[in-house]
C-alpha cells in the first residue's frame, strides 16, 4: 500500500459556520470573530474557512452556545455568562462582580490553569471554549437621575442581567432583562431608570446620553470581560492537530487584538460623549462597598450549592488576592503618576 | 504544462535559526521566543521550524538584530531599544521614559498605526519587526542606600542603559553599562550603587536583595516594555503568504502570552523577595517629577535633530494623552477599589 500524502491529512478543506451573539453594528465585539476567522483562513491558505454570521441569522444571540452544544452550528462567538441561567459557573468565563481586570484574566486563564478549569466545566455542555476578546473594565451604566448614595439605588429599575443583576438586587435595584435594541426607548419613556451596556465606544452608538445622561463608572461587575469562541466538542476533536494549533493561536491573538481595539477607540468616544452632554460620575464609595458586600454574600450563597461554581470561585479568589497585591506596586504607581500628568496637561 | 500542486507553494519546509538576546535562565523573556516558535511549528505541522538559540551562541545578546540585518541569521528575539546607539528611534519599539503601559502599547501598535510606523523605520535597517512579549511596568531598580529625595541621586553610579540612562544623568545619576551577569558582584563590591533589571520574577533569580536591598518602583522608563521578533527583510518577503500570516498571529499570541506569564509569576516572586528582606519603596514624588522634566528635555533635544525619532515621539504622545485620559476613568477606579480591598484583606 502506498501511504496517502501527509498533506492530505494536515490540510483538509473545512468550512465552518460561526454564530455570533452580536450584531454587525458592534464592530468591536462582532469584529473579534472576524479577526479570528481571518487569522485561521490566512494561516491555512483559505483551506479552513469559518464564516461569521451575526446574531439572529443562525441562532438568537443568547442561544449561540446552546446551538453549538447541540451540534447544529460548529462554533460560536459569545459571552460565557449569557448561560448563567443554565449554570452560574458559566459566569467565570466572562467576568464576575469584583473579579479580575483584563490582564489578570489573561494571567489566570493562560498561566494559572483557568482555561483548563473552564474546559473541565464546558466539556459537560459539549463545548470547548477559548478566550477571544476582552473589553477591559466596562462602564457602570447610564442613569436618568444622579446616584449620590446607596439609598438612591432603592427601587431603581435597571437593565442589568445575570450575576450583576443578582448583586444589584441585594442593594435594592430592580434588575430588568431587555435586549440591546429596546434599551433606548425604555429609558426614554421611563419604563426603566438605568441601563448598563459596555463602554464609551459601543455605548455612544446607542445614544443613551440623550435620555439618561449620568454615566457611572466603574462597571465593577465586568472589570475585564472576556468574549469566547465555543466549539462543539466533537467538531473540535475532529480537527487535525495543526488546525487545532492554529485555532488556539488565532484565538489568543484575536483576544489581545480586541482589547487593543477597544483601548484605542474608547478615548475618542469618551471625549465625544462628554462633549455631547454625558455626565461622568464615579460610583460613590458607599455604593461600591455595599455592592462588594452583596457580591460576597452572593458568592457564598451559590458556592454552598454548586461545586463547580465554588471550585472556580476559590481558584479565581486565590489569583485575585495575589494579582491585586502585585499590581498596586509598579503598575498602579506608574499609571497614577502618568494620569496626574495628564490632568495637569503635561503629556 | 501541468501546474505544480498548490500545496507545494503554500507548505514548503523551512528551517530558520533564531538568535535570542537573552539567556535560557530567563524563562520568561527567553521563553517568549520558544512559545512563538512552537506556535509556528505546530501550525505548519512541523514544516516551518524556527530553532531558538540563547544569547552568545549565534550572536552576542546586544548584536542580535545586527546579525539579522546582515542576513547571517534569519530572525532574532530582542529589545528594539538595545540598538538605541545606532539610532535613538529604535527606543520606541520597546519602551520610552514615561511612555505607555502594556495595554496602551498594544492599542498603539495594533490599532493606532504603531506597527506600520516602526516598520517604516526598521525597513531602513533591513528588518521587519513584530511585538513578541511584554513585561508590563518594570520595577525601578535596586539601591544600596535609600533615596529620600532627588538630591540623593547625585553621583549615584547606577547600572542603567540607553534612553533611561540619559534621563537619569539629567538628575545627577552616573549611568553604567554592565552586562547582566556582572551586576551582582559590582553591587556587592560597591563598584556601583544601584542597578535596574526587570521585575520581581526575573530579579529574584539574580539575588540583588542581598547586596542592594532598597527595591524602588515604578520603572518609569519601562511602563510596558515590548520584546520584538525581528526578521531579515528578504527572508520575510520570501515566506509564502500563509506562513507570514502564521508568523503574525503567532507573534501576537506570544506577545499576550508573555505578559500573562509575567503577571502570573510576579506576585509570588514579590512576596518571596519581601520575605527575604527586600525593602520596597516608591520613588519619592520629587524624584519622579525631576525625571519627568529631564525626560521631556531629552525628547526635545533628540527630536530637534532626528526626524524619525520626532515622528514616533509625536505619534506616541498623541496616543498617550488620550490613553491616560480614558484609563483613569473606569479601569483605574476599578483597580484602585480592588487594591483597597486587598489591603484590607477583604479579597
Amino acid at each position: 500500500a502506498v501511504a496517502a500524502p501527509a498533506i492530505a491529512q494536515s490540510a483538509p478543506e473545512i468550512n465552518w459556520r460561526l454564530t455570533s451573539s452580536f450584531p454587525k453594528s458592534l464592530d468591536t465585539i462582532y469584529g473579534a470573530a472576524e479577526v479570528f476567522a481571518k487569522y485561521v483562513s490566512d494561516a491555512t491558505d483559505g483551506k479552513f474557512k469559518i464564516q461569521v454570521f451575526p446574531a439572529g441569522e443562525l441562532a438568537p444571540g443568547l442561544e449561540a452556545a446552546n446551538e453549538v452544544s447541540k451540534g447544529t452550528v460548529e462554533i460560536c462567538h459569545t459571552c460565557s455568562y449569557y448561560y448563567w441561567g443554565k449554570d452560574p459557573a458559566f459566569a467565570f468565563g466572562t467576568a464576575v462582580p469584583f473579579g479580575l481586570n483584563s490582564r489578570m484574566q489573561n494571567a489566570w486563564m493562560y498561566h494559572g490553569g483557568g482555561i483548563e478549569l473552564m474546559n473541565e466545566f464546558y466539556a459537560g455542555h459539549n463545548l470547548f471554549g477559548l478566550p477571544c476578546g476582552n473589553t477591559g473594565a466596562q462602564m457602570g451604566g447610564w442613569f436618568r437621575k444622579e446616584i449620590k448614595t446607596v439609598d438612591d439605588l432603592k427601587g431603581v429599575k435597571m437593565r442589568i442581567a445575570g450575576f450583576a443583576g443578582k448583586v444589584m438586587s441585594g442593594v435594592g435595584v430592580v434588575p430588568q432583562q431587555i435586549a440591546g435594541g429596546e434599551i433606548y426607548p425604555a429609558l426614554e419613556k421611563g419604563t426603566i431608570d438605568a441601563a448598563e451596556w459596555v463602554g464609551p465606544y459601543d455605548d455612544e452608538k446607542l445614544g443613551f446620553y440623550k435620555v439618561a445622561p449620568y454615566y457611572y463608572y466603574p462597571g465593577w461587575w465586568e472589570g475585564g470581560a472576556y468574549l469566547h469562541i465555543m466549539i462543539n466538542t466533537e467538531k473540535w476533536n475532529s480537527l487535525p492537530k495543526n488546525y487545532q494549533a492554529i485555532v488556539w493561536a488565532a484565538a489568543q491573538a484575536a483576544n489581545s487584538d480586541t482589547q487593543a481595539k477597544y483601548d484605542f477607540l474608547n478615548p475618542t468616544a469618551l471625549k465625544k460623549l462628554a462633549a455631547s452632554g454625558a455626565q461622568l460620575r464615579p460610583y460613590p464609595q458607599d455604593v461600591l462597598e455595599a455592592c462588594f458586600a452583596s457580591a460576597k454574600a452572593a458568592y457564598e450563597e451559590i458556592s454552598a450549592s454548586n461545586a463547580a461554581f465554588k471550585k472556580m470561585y476559590d481558584a479565581m479568589s486565590a489569583v485575585r488576592a495575589d494579582q491585586y497585591l502585585w499590581f498596586q506596586v509598579s503598575e498602579h504607581t506608574f499609571d497614577t503618576f502618568m494620569m496626574n500628568q495628564q490632568r495637569k496637561k503635561a503629556l
